[in-house]
């Protein structure tokens, strides 16, 4: 295969990689390939630690090295390229790092890895080309380092978009939080345990993770009930239990999004989390499976956290009450195949409760 | 220069190319150089309108053609490559297209470009080569295709979660406005002003951004203030005014977030919104530069739009008794230098009032 048959090849995979090590990876068989090497490593700055580092070395686990030592620390100073055809004849060469790996370094070429602001973030080594570094070579592991640097970057930036996204989304349940102070993390733990029990159901990645989120926000009508009714100590009247019950709605519709799926579901579980399986529930008395997959997952995990929870008021249920109860309510409140799989599931159940307890 | 070159000076710049148009125009100019052709268009398919567009065309403006007509709509169909030496004798050949372009296809490559699923989402074509395609050609046109894909499905999944993001804030916003019933859109009017206001101060394109999404949360705190307080329709006694000048710090609380900058800022607009340049605002009595840059602007905006708009009760203020208004408070309320930018691009700001005023 001719180089650029390889690069080409390479390119989509590049492009397409959502994961750091595996996209180190790919970049780093790409130069070995292409700059017929023996070995490649790639040092990340780690500005903090006054350390560089490696994300990825052939036939090796992380290299650190202080900042300013060995070659990288050089070319990661200078931001200069750096060539050399006798590594033991370098004075910029740490030896220690061959004498820990059990390798010896002949000759090595490294350059310096920008961001698209110009500030050197990293070094990619190329180590013990057969023959000499030609022009050529220097020129084409340049190029390579810089489409490493812009797939680093890029993935960072999807990385950190992603974050914030889910912060925006924690921020939206804790809102809700604030008008009906329900046990802290409620909402994070009845997200991590329906994605669990999704996992378990057998569906899709990306859906499980969707579920995280959207489940997390299932509360969040409660912002639109009056304050005399949400907060009552006592019993409700009827009247004030019918507002009450609007809650489910209220949240639809400040989440639903025609365009998004995960707003969707997620008002899709704010509307139906009350519903039960023998239709009983509110706010439709829908039952069994004209209730989505989504509330009926989410109804499951949100009662059994509530009842082993402490709470203002009362004694939180043993765990053998509480099981006995989710047994008890299989095809009344809830869809009893997923009653089983919750409680076959316990152990996993109870980590993440354990977890996120406080 | 040699092929290999161009493909990874290309490289670097594809994969971070943000902006649909240039990413595809980078890629064509790309197959365009390698191929040795002297045009290159990229269909994509259009599922609802059932038709295939260019969304880039060496020489031409949009074409839409109906989705199973023309060469680009045989390899649609088919999900395989089509070559052609003498175009006019092809019988999927389309010969309008040529017509209305004023241009002679003499021979044709068309190759499918597929999802990461496998599905097909468009058809790359590269137009006349002076002589004939090679067996290289086509491999190559498949691999840029594939790396074409790549691109732009990466890109279209940075574009989705932004704009999740995005709906994600707006929805916070929406959240605090269930339980403050400011006119309808006060919170997205503020964002957009306040970025003009940005703009025109000088401030970079990315902040201006940041402060258009952080702006709209600036009154979520008011969510934790009780309805009793928030929703009294006349005047607050002592005590319940000082509860209701805790919804900033309940605003900052509830935004800050130590890793994202965005956060961070709208933490700060909700603490200090309320607080005035003469240092008489609250929740601490900071004045002039104290308050931070952007509290400053978000104050001068949210009170003239509170001024101008129709609420429940009183009657809007006109035009020119807010301007009056928002004079007389320079240097009382408001950064005096920030009112005069205000002011004197108060045509716009009332462009952006009034397309979302209701």
């Amino acid at each position: 295969m001719d180089k650029l048959e390889i690069l080409l090849k390479a390119a989509p995979k590049i492009t397409r990689e959502k994961n750091l090590n595996n996209l180190i990876e790919i970049l780093s068989n790409l130069a070995k390939d292409m700059i017929e090497v023996d070995r490649c490593s790639l040092f990340i700055i780690d500005e903090q630690k006054k350390e560089l580092y490696t994300i990825f070395a052939h036939g090796v686990n992380e290299i650190r090295i202080p900042m300013n030592s060995g070659i990288a620390g050089h070319v990661a100073k200078t931001g200069k390229t750096y060539v050399t055809e006798n590594a033991y004849r370098s004075k910029f060469f740490n030896k220690e790092v061959d004498k820990i790996l059990g390798y010896k370094t002949r000759n090595l070429l490294a350059v310096p890895i920008f961001d698209s602001k110009g500030k050197v973030i990293g070094v990619y080594q190329a180590v013990n080309k057969s023959s000499k570094f030609k022009s050529s070579d220097i020129k084409l592991m340049k190029l390579i380092a810089e489409f490493a640097a812009a797939a680093i970057e890029n993935m960072m930036l999807y990385e950190k978009i992603k974050e914030l996204h889910k912060k925006s989304l924690i921020k939206l349940s804790k809102a809700a939080e604030y008008k009906d102070p329900e046990p802290p993390n409620h909402f994070i733990r009845i997200g991590f345990i329906s994605r669990l029990v999704a996992e378990k159901l057998g569906l899709d990645e990306e859906k499980c993770e969707i579920l995280l989120l959207a489940s997390t926000m299932h509360d969040i009508g409660k912002i639109g009930i009056p304050d005399r009714i949400l907060k009552k100590s006592g019993r409700l009247e009827p009247d004030e239990w019918e507002i009450m019950k609007k809650h489910p709605i209220i949240g639809y519709e400040l989440l639903y999004d025609e365009e998004s799926e995960l707003f969707q579901i997620a008002a899709i579980i704010a509307l139906e989390h009350h519903e039960r399986w023998d239709g009983k529930g509110y706010p439709f008395g829908k039952k069994e499976t004209e209730i989505s997959l989504w509330a009926r997952i989410v109804s499951i995990v949100d009662n059994f956290d509530t009842l082993i929870t402490e709470k203002d008021e009362g004694e939180p249920w043993s765990l053998d009450m509480a099981v006995n109860y989710m047994e008890a309510m299989k095809e009344k409140a809830f869809d009893p195949e997923i009653v089983n799989i919750f409680l076959g599931n316990m152990d996993k159940v109870i980590e993440i409760w354990e977890k996120y307890k406080d």
